[in-house]
């Protein structure tokens, strides 16, 4: 018999995720079914647990799949039930008006209305996931790559990327990168990978900033023992970095990377920001010193997942190092607790139903 | 006998300016002097004035000059003494890294580095100007056109042009200008000029409401009468602007501006802060909204200058009800009450020596 | 009873096309169908009468739709029948590789993958027109704008503004544009929304060469009666252009264009080429001039034609002067004849069914 | 008694250089005299030396200098003698309108403009030499790296990596370079650092297509074994690269790039073409594609060799081997019968006075 139920994470209240029983969904015309065989959890689903990010009671979470094609849409062509896919953690539709604009993860003009897995619908950490508009939306997974390998790039490696992307990086650029959480660590990566020939990664975890050294930092400062600021500032002779990447959320990282930033600069944003921010004049030089202030959300669609899984096929960068920690779908409540706490070294968990 | 010394503004004190002589200076060899014909007071000046803008005692203030060759420094070539001709509120040397990088305005690599006319040197409300790195700055004026119709080449629309350009306008976007002083009323033109096909101008004063609509504002809004921010969303049915410009430098029309912005939005600012801005979350859209916020301090050098006077020669833009009021130089300190007080409907003073 | 059949304009063979009747379409789960109210002739049209671009045999040619929903598919959302819309004359997917990395145009990775109506489908020139991906490319009309008004979005005002726009003309650019047919006119009015402060357009009748001028062209030129290369680097005192658009798809302009390039500007090709294009050693500066040559399909999807739509809504420009004859669907091949002669000083027909 | 002349290697006349003293010059206000450590020999020179780039009978050629400063002109501030330098071996002016435009290379608006050491004043092959505008042009070799180390600065590597940044190639691009000399291989190693993840590198020789491998590329065709065009197209699964680099001047591997290239990419062409290109129609899509073809000359100025030399320090980019062959400079000439000839696996020679 067919099965008819899935086991999902849902959110019941803030502090409190369950597993349990849903229906399997049916495809619509444009959608497609995917069987997870691995997805992961990110630091926004830790915010979305503790209710610092609303969604609604019952969401099954997650936005990171890894899977098989089990079911597709009466209007989905070019894809065969089986096939290897993963979906990027925002779904654009790519017709809208913003998706032409080029601005797919604003999708539907509405603010991060292409965030969709585990905000606006059901998401990654079950059994099955619905994926919307599936044929601008699911990847093939080349043969060579495991899912672990892959597991990065629907959202972490897009949005680490995107901040050095975002920021235009030029061959010969210094960069500085606050925080090397995993986001952190692939903007670190997506520097060295833009031609930077200075980059500066700053976190207070001796084990990120290692892995921050192997992914391209030339030069790691932690911050309970240096103040990165004027640390910065010496490093690049008072000059400043011409790029600051801010990949934490926090009104102390945001003011730091615009105190390290030269005239002329760009602070690329990518964090997720609980509180306002306070911008101190002298940093933001009267409004005169030619800088840009730029946001990104993690870009999706599925050319954005072949690149990056290009990039990982052809060994640009190794982020292996990420996944410190394997879980069955079952205990996931129990990944949650590691990952949630940071304990025992965890970067990111994979998860396997 | 040949003129020694000459008429100059000088700023005394916080609140204090007063008319003084000072020796006629002499060109090194990649400076020019030339003899002012006509100049004017900026906001800045005001600001200087006022102490909110510190610069040293005894500083001739003034950065916007249209003059005649007087003398020309031994290394300066491609030019003749008495060609009439303008230079930029901000000299870049072109010669530096920071201009390489085409950043001229933070020249030398310091934050508004490019500004030296009344800043870190004496400026152009005087009788004589010298120019420093003469070949980067001197711009001819064309003979058909007047003193006046140039003399906002230099700092106004130079200033407001860059608002619509570095949020890099496009055919069919949506714009709203904060602000309709001078610097606001061309970023108006400058965002018609860049193709926009709605402009929204924003003020309190009708008399500059109304220019604002020769300029190429559609719609304008008194504040005083009604809120912008709704009434933008409303015009725009909900999607917001494509650009916000910031042409006062206010904490207050900065976040008017945030929270007009479509996502994935650009603010283009202006203005010049003299206090801290609380950018709130929600207008930040939590960091995930594909917003940019760009500064930008008036573009200067003699191809910047070119370029603006051929706009007016092509009659692109009309700027001459810009002069409400005229004086001598002799009665500026008078010129500078009338214009720091907004009395008598002011927009800008043509001040001739 | 509901109609069956409709009237449509097929390619037969080389020099030879008909009006004939074929079963109105149904609507796949993602099309549209269309009821043509208004529609025109495109040189291209003309190009595949000849033979000179070949289609099959049987194809409804034309592609510049506006009309009425007549009927959505079953997976369309966010229209009602009986809506006025347009669509563009590029039709992409918006969910392919190419569309996700803006290269809407050539959707599927094929070149002019983008151009479906009257290449690789069905075309407008017939009552009725399936549009794919109709929630890609339906534009709704807004009710103050005629048919007329917004015929020439689809192509004509679409691809010449985009000549302006892919050549990145900047506010103080001097542009010349080769050929002042339907596409080079609207070239001149986008340089002129550009921001060019010198426009000289080049042309051979004068009655285009007048609409240049109201268009926005500073200067014309007769091409008959001067040479335009020596014409144009006297009229920009030996510097060169900024920009040269060509809109034509000759060699002879093509090479005209490159010739009156100054080092570092760019070369924006519009036209289509029948033949292969000589490029001289001398014009291309031997490879070492720091040049662009951009070819531009003309950019579709709804968000375009939205843009387009507004521009003419906010009378950016005024586009009627291009429609010069109306013809009913019944007499389109005598509308072909008159048009492909360029008799009567045809510009642009309209054809209603 | 101070030396008084010069060892210079003079061009004489088509197919003939030869060394003579010239007197040591003086330089001008805002010039530098140098003495070269180190200097090599460019395939432009080669072209000089065979009359199929003319010159000035007399003049002194060579554009690649490395050395110590002498003597600095009088308006020259920020140096001093005896520091060590290099100047790019385009040496713009900084203050002319194309400096301003960005277009350093095309300084003073005439083609190639900023290309003056060995072109227009006399070259690096020579005990000194005198740079013009030595503010803008003069960089610091930092003390770690050697002569050898920063030889390819002025010219190969600037040009090489400029086919990477004019292409503007985002992470994930697909790249293939035709030529691989040493701009070639540079190029190779721009594409590697600008994120490129499919590089492929044609040329005929076994030795530069392991060096090739070394300095980024994935995939080596040797031209002679294998159709490039069909390989590539193959090893791209039909979809054609984002980004085709020529670097070697002819039409042949011209129109190879552009059959190589997919709808909507881009030829960076970085060649000194000696004869007319003849663009098949065919690979230029009628004008449809969406392509884009852009030519770059060597970026010059102290800020870009300040970059690369950073890039170096790093260890971004290891090119010692490019370096096969030293020479004294009373030798060159033989230096140049092997390089010309290509003669020994030579790919470049260092010369020391």
């Amino acid at each position: 018999m067919k099965q008819k139920t899935m086991t999902s994470l849902i959110f019941v209240a803030p502090g409190k995720i369950e597993l349990t029983q849903k229906p399997i969904p049916s495809p619509g015309p444009t959608d497609a079914l995917i069987r997870i065989t691995t997805t992961t959890i990110c630091g926004t689903d830790v915010h979305i647990l503790k209710g610092e990010y609303p969604v609604r009671p019952g969401l099954t979470i997650g936005h990171e799949p890894v899977g098989t094609i089990e079911e597709l849409g009466s209007a989905v062509t070019g894809y065969q039930v089986g096939q290897r896919v993963i979906a990027g953690a925002i779904t654009p539709c790519g017709q809208c008006h913003s998706c032409f604009e080029g601005h797919h993860s604003q999708c539907g003009g509405k603010p991060m209305g292409g965030w969709r897995f585990g905000n606006t619908i059901d998401g990654a950490q079950a059994e099955f996931l619905l994926v919307p508009n599936a044929m601008a939306n699911l990847a093939l997974v080349p043969d060579q790559l495991s899912d672990e390998e892959v597991l990065m790039c629907p959202d972490i490696i897009s949005t680490g990327f995107s901040g050095a992307e975002s920021a235009k990086i030029k061959i010969g650029d210094m960069v500085a990168i606050f925080a090397q959480g995993p986001i952190g660590l692939c903007a670190t990566a997506g520097a060295k990978l833009s031609g930077a020939s200075l980059i500066i990664a700053v976190d207070s975890i001796e084990k990120r900033l290692k892995i921050a050294r192997e992914f391209g930092a030339d030069v790691t400062i932690n911050f309970k023992e240096k103040d990165p600021v004027s640390t910065i500032m010496e490093l690049t002779h008072g000059r400043g970095v011409d790029v600051a990447i801010e990949a934490l959320g926090t009104e102390n990282t945001f003011q730091s990377c615009m105190r390290v930033l030269k005239p002329g600069g760009t602070l690329s944003s990518l964090g997720v920001y609980s509180n306002d921010i306070h911008v101190p004049v002298s940093a933001f030089y009267a409004g005169l010193g030619d800088q840009k202030i730029i946001t990104t959300l993690c870009p999706g669609g599925k050319e954005r997942m072949r690149r990056l899984m290009d990039v990982i096929s052809h060994k640009r960068v190794t982020l292996k190092p990420l996944v410190t920690h394997r879980f069955k779908l079952d205990d996931i409540v129990e990944a949650y607790d590691l990952f949630a706490n940071q304990r025992d070294g965890v970067l990111k968990v994979a998860i396997t139903p």
